[in-house]
């Protein structure tokens, strides 16, 4: 049986990982007859928001122990994640990804990704292990390949952002899925795009699908 | 279009709405062809866990706002909900459903349903609305709905405490459901048994295609 490595930032849309996109990557996951386990770096959200108000609160949440609340159990840390053992990694989106993951959110083009993603990255990459990313998250794969190919749906300040940085960005409609052969790379644009969570749903299965064949 | 009231408790299995079950319930709304709109209690949460840990700690957090992470947008107050504007209305199950809706989880069979969601069960029964529950949720029918039908899965200490207040249990497995005509309520056990992802995504399809046979 095939083992899919999920990495979360969070929980939440506004401060952490997407909830839709991730519990539907976990039953696409499940479904393609594969198994997940759940990976998130042990430190603190670079912010909290409330999602009722769409306000900061002066909050500290620790993103392990959020992104166990998606996994409900427990989530594990990032730095324990090691490519080697997995057939995929999947990052599903949500702001997390652009705080928590990475700078992008604060520094658009200018960003850098977390140190301890990258290396699993890179490592997943010389072992020819592919990478799927759903939303806003081939933005980190933008930054970790170059010259990769990815979508973030349709084309705005976070395309130009990674084509400033060197990547090839496809636009796409809901549901569709962009694959970089030579990096092994699967994007799809999620809620990048104003979507329903049916659409969610079909772009996660076809992730997942795409992503198995370059298993 | 048929519309569909869900009713959450907070965001993570051990302290709020088990994000898989509340996920999976919109998504099968949506897939049904219907719209939804999420409620939730406006007033703190009972505890909040750690859920990495495991262990309660001393946070303070609103059952609105951390529901609203679910919805991925503004959940509007339950006080707000008027049973005459939707078709069904709908209970993911959760922790939550026993410590925030109401206290179950501390007070067994002498437990009671907080008045605002009792309120809402009564009224949609008088218009003769459907109401869908899933995993421990169907504790809080069997208290307002006097010798109701239901599921919590397996025999044990839950389905004995219903009982004891006069509801028929009815033993289920995963992805089966319950009806009570009667009432017009439908159950499903969901995580109340040892599940996957997958069988919990067939009950909430299941739980929602016999929901909207009673509409």
């Amino acid at each position: 049986m095939k083992k899919v490595a999920v990495i979360l930032s969070g929980c939440g849309v506004s401060d952490g990982s997407e909830i839709h996109e991730a519990t539907l990557a976990l039953l696409a996951i499940k479904k393609a007859g594969c198994e997940y386990s759940v990976f998130a770096p042990d430190k603190e959200q670079t912010d909290v928001v409330n999602h009722y108000t769409g306000v900061k609160v002066k909050e500290k949440r620790n993103i392990l122990a959020e992104s166990s609340r998606i996994a409900r159990g427990q989530a594990l840390p990032l730095s324990e994640l090691n490519p080697e053992k997995f057939d995929a990694i999947v990052l599903p989106g949500g702001f997390g990804a652009a705080k928590n993951l990475s700078d992008f959110a604060y520094k658009g083009e200018n960003y850098s990704v977390i140190p301890e993603l990258e290396k699993v990255l890179l490592k997943a990459n010389e072992l020819k292990k592919p990478v799927g990313a759903m939303c806003i998250s081939p933005v980190l794969l933008a930054k970790v390949f170059k010259g990769c190919k990815i979508t973030l749906g349709a084309a705005g300040d976070a395309s130009e952002a990674v084509e400033k940085n060197g990547a090839k960005h496809v636009v796409t409609t809901h549901g569709e899925t962009v694959v970089d052969e030579k990096y092994k790379l699967v994007s799809t644009p999620g809620y990048m795009l104003d979507a329903g969570i049916e659409q969610i749903a079909e772009g996660a299965d076809n992730l997942i699908k795409e992503l198995l064949k370059l298993v």
